[in-house]
């Protein structure tokens, strides 16, 4: 005897309405947004692509809908609002990975460097681990690049942070850190690295003070005396502090100036992306000693854009370096304090590392 | 001089209001859940630790919040209903990876086989790759035991999809499949093997219907002709198909008892966790062949739930199997058509491979 056809079978045990599917990016590359909100009296989507807001209308089964003019091609982050409540689009399997999850994921290729493009790709491993300096469940990502494993070399290492409202994960997922990699060593304009991720709230209470010295001693610790350690024993990492590099974006950039200065001899390459900077008595040692420091840093990058909320800070910052007579390279850039400035940086940075 | 204190800059500079954290674990288990929506008239809690729905009580600045009774350990989905509209907790950044992103994750560690133990670790690597044969872009997930990184062993291959609303990220994020095969592993319970787990809607449109013939030969042809190929040139894969395991859960056991009984050459045991069983015609040459499909078979592993809405389905289709004559395992449970229960499922079927 034949079995049901399960559909069929479903369909009369267990009524499953048809999902509410959004985005959805049409030829034109217009873009329709839904979401299914029968009680709302006001639904409206915000996002990186969008000036302004646009209101949905609402239509028959209490879905909400709107279209965009259409977007250039590029990476956005977006969310509705409902009657004042900001969220998610519940359509959206592709969400921005962040300490309070409120950003979907609108991605539209073509040409842009964060494309997955046709390139040998690399490999993003996942750790979950206890870490015993610090007495904490831990988790990072290892970006390793194409042909890692079946190639028997060794690469350098760039420890890559990320700012304070996301997540260890976020590298990835929104600022497609491996794709930026891997199209840069396809094109010849980078070296194959590995990258390490660190989730930047080792004391998730710091979350709302994430910024505090404390919360930055407790990721240099489980940095240089467990996920350092592990990393190098369970990958193929070149030795020597030629071959490290840390870099991170806002609150990350505050850890890789603070972590990075202060640990010189693991460290000889800093990148601050739009830091947050840090205080300079957190420094006290490298600035006070301009010669040694100089003598060990092959590069301090610092990149800010000019409509960045902590252009000052950075201004301020770079002054304090110059007058310790640290060298370092200050770049402004077009742009303000978001991920489409960052995975530029990125970009820009890498291809000057492990040179 | 010294440069400013950063958080003192960025307070003036920017106000920045304290996060809403949720949920909060207090010592005695009690737990509680937090959503800033000032405009909202009625919002609850709902989740898999619940039984019914517990009213949120609106506080100062719209911060509501409810506190539940001592909730046992254990690792729970929930949802906010605010004002009927189905979401998110916004202040928890542990979702479950759904196709539509409403349920967040409670996870009360205590005993369980899913939880993270002080055992050795394995890890899980995320591929993003273009399947040439079904020319599509795919992801997906491997775990790696402990050890692979530094023994040169060979593993044996467990091919393990997830369910219709679920994700390739769902059995590690969700499921924690890694930590069930860790705590196996470490107990001397399972043997170390690698687990391949795809994404179960290779034809995105299939949401919704994708429990068709052609969304499952989609993820046939990727599986066989790509996905395989490529982890077994990645890693290091024990030949032969005494050494290849295919399961899944609900729709993932549709895919696996259609892709395993029409691919026995490779997969030697299969694995149907609630399944939705496929429709005879589907597996016409293995059911009019019993006794080359036993000489072939291992193991053929089915379990539901005395409450799952598809057991039915399961007792026609083990009837179909008995009728034509192919050996099999039927497992009869308490529970529904859940994850706690296919997480038991999967620590049951674990030891049982590559015996």
């Amino acid at each position: 005897m034949l079995g049901p056809s399960f559909t069929g079978a479903a369909d009369k045990k267990k009524k499953r309405p048809a999902p509410v599917v959004s985005p959805t990016i049409h030829q034109d590359r217009t873009v329709t947004f839904r979401i299914k909100a029968p009680a709302a009296d006001k639904v409206s989507v915000s996002g990186e692509m969008l000036k302004g807001k646009i209101e949905l209308t609402k239509g028959k089964d209490g879905i909400w809908s709107a279209t965009t003019d259409p977007v250039p091609p590029g990476l956005y982050g977006y969310n509705f609002s409902v009657d004042g409540l900001k969220m998610i689009d519940p359509g959206n399997p592709e969400l921005k990975p962040m300490r309070s999850p409120k950003t979907s994921v609108l991605h539209i290729p073509g040409g842009n460097p964060y494309d997955f493009q046709n390139v040998p790709h690399g490999t993003v491993h996942l750790h979950n681990y206890h870490s015993e300096p610090i007495n904490r469940y831990r988790e990072m990502l290892v970006y390793t690049p194409p042909g890692y494993e079946t190639e028997e070399k060794e690469y350098p290492l760039l420890v890559l942070q990320h700012g304070h409202s996301d997540s260890y994960e976020t590298w990835i997922a929104y600022g497609k850190a491996h794709w930026i990699l891997d199209n840069l060593i396809a094109a010849g304009k980078a070296k194959p690295m590995i990258v390490l991720m660190l989730d930047g709230h080792p004391i998730p209470e710091s979350y709302g003070g994430g910024r505090s010295p404390e919360n930055t001693e407790e990721l240099r610790k489980d940095l240089m005396q467990a996920a350092l350690p592990m990393v190098e024993s369970l990958y193929r990492v070149k030795p020597g502090r030629e071959n490290r590099a840390i870099a991170g974006l806002s609150m990350g950039g505050l850890h890789s100036l603070t972590i990075g200065l202060n640990e010189l001899d693991t460290f000889s390459t800093i990148g601050a992306f739009s830091a947050a900077p840090p205080d300079s008595a957190a420094l006290k040692k490298a600035l006070d000693n301009a010669n040694q420091t100089n003598n060990q840093l092959k590069l301090l990058w610092i990149a800010c854009g000019e409509d960045d909320f902590l252009l000052k800070e950075n201004q301020t910052f770079t002054k304090t370096l110059t007058e310790a007579g640290i060298d370092h390279t200050f770049i402004l850039t077009q742009g303000s304090h978001s991920w489409p400035v960052w995975r530029g940086y990125l970009a820009d940075f890498v291809p000057l590392l492990f040179q």
